[in-house]
């Protein structure tokens, strides 16, 4: 199915300031992009890079003055995501290179510090698939999903003792479950069909029998509809945008997922 | 300024069969993406990757009977491309080292063999800009630019005993002679403003005096309104579809360039 | 000048374990592997591969009883550690890419809540390498350099306000402060001649002036005889052995540096 | 089981000149390098970087005068090259990414003008490594080795039509071959015991049936004992050192091969 995403971040910059943007999707896995917009108002010299997760990343310097990014996609998606219980647990030593740096613990995902209760959460369930998903329960059990509750990201260790937290924080407590108990795991920013209240949106994968797979602590049912914007090991590298110098305000924020149906194509 | 570019493919597909598409332009320097389409019809599972120059690739299997690719994009570009008379060459051992793969001789720029002849078209020269500008010169002098007069790829040591040559075999010999001199220099294939008649396009950069320039021996003037699609070292690398198993049937190939006014945009 | 150093690791396995290491130091900038020596034993099976910061790794499985990793080196490395009082700060908008990820927080860097610490230490300074100067002060004057005093590897947070510290702690304060002015700043794991006591030791890198420089809040004066290992973000990144599953016990640890003369060679 | 090799390299060198060297093997599959030297003579400041293809690479300028470069290691690797009949043809579609560019014609190895030949020569053959070794007996069969014959470097349509050739040539025309079937097929430089006359070597790697194996031409049974240095698509990706500016002499060149028993390890 396709579905279509837009995103229009509104700024007010005091002094000419620099910043990396991370807001354009990439082909892939199930994803293909067939149509996107990306335009800065005022236009300014702009470079893209890669960054070492593979995510295209936009870097400028935002003019003094009122500064917007507009980007909107039609993504070709899945409309479920795969679920695949009893997919078995990988062995260290049989997982591809590039799932190693999501072993380890990483700035908000302190999987070191999770042993004995990842052990806990999964006990008699069968290694890989159904040990994610426990942990998914387990974190949808203990914390309330509550949008727009966490300006401040907050980590596995801190999540763990709260009583709520948005997706980007769940997202944190699985990662770090899971990495706990040598699943690789990253987490992935995008956008997801029909999320309430509307917002970008934050996830996690985990790598078991042989591929990566979906796991969202915040929705009861594993939905697809989603477009993935970037991966990381946390938030920390999935910044929509990094600024560096003074604070500058962010004006407006506007998040659409609409479906398309096939007449729109 | 902006410019609009379109790519229509059609083919017709005997039994399913694997290609890879280089299509998708990147944003980089000089070079700002703001709207794109990438259309398949029937439209297929297709994985992006990136291929070890940088270059975002489309992988699919494309099945028997009618199959068309669209692509077509918005992107803001130089209106001319920098010229740098007296840029000095760069010493190898200064070089960055994503410049030097584009030092060795590669599969349609025998550099190897053109010390001699690089020598003599040189000689006078400052070292540098001025040496890429006496190679233009030389293969526009030497070799008649006649676009559609090469279906098969010839090297530079083949074009320099042509008369006539398409865009991307003057390149060739254009690259082959900067490499003869410890120049780095890589092909680009892309879309040009205006050119005539409309077609996909081929030309050449070499880095000097700290930065790619791009070298056109196609054209006079060295003009802007470029859109880069994909570098690499020669032809070879930069195939816009590289298909396999048995031949399929390019039916159409349809490239139109346009110039957009800011009402448009 | 020529150093040699040499890192003995001896565990016990109480079951096949998995095993990630980073021990092997990579020739580059200012540093020449000329000699080297890597042994397990037993021997088994083993796949290097690289990371994202480019790090050599080492991934094997360790069979069940003692096991042994014996590494040595000989390398010839700067006398001293270039000093640059006065190198100008760059401007993110001119960094090179490959130093962007040093400039987001990280596990143990917590540099987003370091702005205003880190923007009082340096009033008063030149911007650029002298705010660093300043920081390595800084962290030298508040906590007491304590080898062995750390077990867990604290972050910037709590390292700052504890009153003593081991090398890889002090640096992670002084990565999060030099962050926190949007100056690069990343981990180094190797080894020091003349290290007291002897030990793997870890210091910082900040990106100033167009280039890396050293610092080590752990000495006095800025010494070289410096082999560089690894390089990441953080301790998270640059653990010299990561070990999955149950615990094994790391029986014995000798790190060994000393100078060669002309003659040894 | 272990085997040690040496390779020293003396020049002349008339004026300062810049190389880049591509002598250091990496520990990988099958390959481990427990032992390293590599010294330049007299010693010059170097910078190691990765290519394209993974292969590290010395980057110097050599002085006016004699310079010498002497590398030795001991490597374990395998006592019989893996040899695996009815390998089954891996679809493109499924191939690793990192195999795709071993699919395109590159300097030496002129694939799109060898499907005619290729084709006859798998005649009746199971797609996949019965082909590799098709084509492996066809080279072995119409092309004398000859080592020593060949200085000048020439592509496969070139050996095919000469009566012998050097490893490296026989190598080509294998590659070509192996591409034209949508086979990836890549170089490799290396070390092989007991080669006669010891001289550094080059054979080529296919990928069928998951993964790359070893073809060698020039040997009548697939020997082991071989320790890669370098792969890539053809000889113009893979020459142990390009030498930039005016020729120099390369005065001597000596290699040694030799297994190790257990008691000198």
């Amino acid at each position: 199915m396709w579905i279509s995403a837009t995103c229009l971040l509104n700024f007010n910059i005091p002094v000419a300031t620099p910043f990396i943007f991370m807001l354009r999707p990439r082909s892939g896995w199930q994803q293909w992009v067939g149509r996107e917009q990306y335009l800065l108002a005022p236009s300014v010299p702009t470079v893209e890079f890669t960054d070492p997760f593979g995510n295209l990343c936009q870097r400028l310097v935002a003019p003094a003055g009122q500064f917007s990014v507009q980007t909107s996609f039609e993504v070709e998606t899945a409309e479920f995501s795969d679920a695949a219980p009893g997919a078995p647990f990988v062995e260290v030593q049989q997982l591809p290179e590039d799932t190693l740096p999501f072993l380890l613990p990483s700035r908000y995902c302190e999987s070191d510090r999770f042993s004995r209760l990842a052990q806990s959460i999964v006990a008699g369930c069968l290694p890989g698939y159904d040990q994610c998903s426990a942990i998914v329960d387990y974190v949808r059990g203990t914390t309330t999903y509550m949008p727009g509750a966490g300006q401040q990201i907050v980590s596995a260790c801190e999540v763990n003792m709260m009583p709520q937290a948005v997706c980007r924080d769940m997202a944190h407590l699985g990662i770090a479950c899971c990495r706990a108990l040598s699943i690789p795991a990253r987490m992935v920013v995008g956008y997801l069909e029909n999320l309430q209240p509307m917002d970008l949106h934050a996830w996690f994968e985990a790598y078991v029998g042989g591929r990566w797979y979906t796991f969202d602590p915040t929705q009861d049912n594993l939905r697809g509809g989603r477009i993935a914007v970037a991966y990381g090991r946390d938030a920390a590298d999935v910044a929509i945008y990094t600024q560096f110098g003074d604070p500058v305000d962010l004006l407006q924020m506007d998040v659409s997922v609409a479906r398309l149906s096939g007449a729109q194509l």
